[in-house]
């Protein structure tokens, strides 16, 4: 059993994207579960574009994370000694671990995992908080309803990717927002969208006018910015925006940029709601169990997009940033 | 009986504030009403804030007003003469009459006030559109609920004056923002609010963190801008933003500024709806009756701010957007 635990830990609160200097490597000796802990070694760390805030030292809906304090993250990894009376050596669990190699844990916010549903990466997306997030803010905030045309951005992502494939499931129409044509080409032949439009090459204001004729009922969406106020000028009378995230903005050194068209929610009487996927913790069994079934009768594709080697860490999270990745992005730290 | 009917007419669409050579001043002959038809005298012309959306030529939730046409507005007046089965001589009424003297009307959207419940301006303000758009967008946008803490914008005019009464009759502590100290005083010593924010003078993001130290359940909001950004960084978990308008913003000559912390949406599980209050029309006679019970209770007073002469109308309208109206502003035509 190895000895040595390493760790990134936050050095400096970044000023824009995060630099190789904005963390420091450590390392510590592992430690022995005390009575109530149990030690796992993690196996695949998630890298959400969420961690970027958490970065930042501002008001938010968890506490940022301290300078000196191992990175928060979410993880999958095998329990290797216990003396907590939930978990025994073996089991596959998953929680917020943390950017190391083994974590100490009191099994707070730790659930175990089925890896014969789905092998353990497969926690950290599409059955993990980016799944849950695609499937309660679509359908629950989203209060989707068959027919709807449906627009996600950053749809190639962990979210956008079940968002897309649950709307296609539930009768919908989709139209997903990407980078690159290999993006779209994947989000149309591999998951079955509609269609796509690669805001990097196309105008999508006119893309979105030309491909949802009917307007947008559900406008759900990854990343803010432009995007956010193109989608703005095509709703339709009683759309839902569903507000995940802001990834075009999180880097911004300044203020971020508020969506300038917002009047549309007064023209077109529609709604603009923001959501946690905490706030669904007790129905997560209901989302799992749904997706489970969809996974395993091939409606719904998983895809994951592994970065090797634990110390590839503070490049692989810019992936995320530089819109790099394909589906859920995870840090493979060990396991087969 | 008069045989001249003055006009003022679109001439040019303005950029930024309204200037006098956009509009033009015209006159001609009263006509005699056809079959089906009858002729009113306007009495007063409500001046409101939509107005300066109705003169751009872009898509809202009404065609823009065409250049040459008398501008559209809402007006309450007396019936002259009629050949329309439905409305006598000596009628009071209510409908779109437009910024003119006389108005020949088919009755569409006309509809008769009952002058003996309250004077004929107050059918513009408290218990006309205003009223009503304070009505349902506080309690069916916003879902009031008794013990909230309310915050409205523009609290001294012809909504948020309302918008403030309402939340107090309901059981709510309200904060109004408003320009300066008369109308501060205005709203705390003549109406009731709990307390008031001069925001020409004071830091409104810090006043509402003092006066709401259990955050912000619904913002009403009328004004959008600096204060709407404001608002965004003091909401409770599950607030309601009530976008009714953003008269801070209409006068721009470039892109509006959207809420640049409207991630709070997500932070708060907060939304922020938009809403027309014809979508209400088939309950405005229940909003009528209420609001009708408050008046004779005095529990919901109502002001006026009347502009006298019909030839002030250029003047007048700029009010709105110099913040120098108390209550509903109405230009006074005809009349007692």
């Amino acid at each position: 059993m190895a000895t040595v635990n390493h760790q990134f830990r936050l050095a400096a609160r970044p000023v824009g994207m995060p630099k190789p200097s904005d963390w420091s490597y450590t390392e510590e000796p592992v430690g022995e579960p005390g009575e109530g802990q149990f030690l796992a070694q993690v196996e695949y760390i998630s890298l959400d574009p969420a961690m970027r805030g958490w970065m930042n030292d501002a008001r938010s809906y968890v506490p940022p994370v301290g300078l000196g304090e191992v990175m928060r993250a979410g993880a999958v990894g095998r329990v290797i000694s216990s003396r907590h009376p939930g978990f025994a050596a073996g089991d596959h669990v998953s929680g917020l671990f943390g950017v190391q190699e083994y974590a100490m844990s009191d099994g707070g916010g730790v659930y175990p995992i089925d890896v014969n549903l789905a092998p353990p990466e497969v926690h950290l997306g599409t059955l993990g908080m980016p799944g849950f997030t695609a499937y309660f803010g679509l359908l629950d905030v989203g209060r989707l309803a068959e027919g709807d045309t449906v627009v996600v951005s950053a749809a190639a992502g962990a979210v956008g990717t079940v968002v897309g494939q649950i709307a296609r499931i539930k009768g919908c129409r989709v139209v997903g927002i990407a980078g690159g044509p290999d993006k779209c080409r994947f989000i149309v032949d591999e998951l079955g969208f509609d269609a796509a439009i690669d805001y990097k090459s196309e105008d999508v204001h006119a893309r979105l006018r030309e491909l949802c004729p009917d307007r947008i009922n559900v406008y759900f969406d990854n990343v803010g910015g432009d995007i956010l106020d193109a989608a703005l000028t095509r709703l339709a009378r009683g759309a839902r925006i569903v507000i995940c995230g802001a990834v075009s903005q999180y880097n911004n050194a300044g203020p971020m940029k508020g969506p300038s068209n917002y009047m549309a929610l007064l023209v077109d009487r529609a709604s603009m709601t923001g959501f946690l996927v905490f706030d669904f913790a007790s129905r997560y069994g209901e989302a799992a169990r749904e997706m489970g079934a969809w996974l395993r009768a091939g409606t719904l594709k998983s895809r994951e997009d592994i970065v090797d080697g634990f110390e590839q860490f503070p490049d692989a999270l810019l992936k995320l940033f530089r819109g790099e990745n394909t589906g859920k992005l995870v840090l493979k730290v060990a396991g087969d």
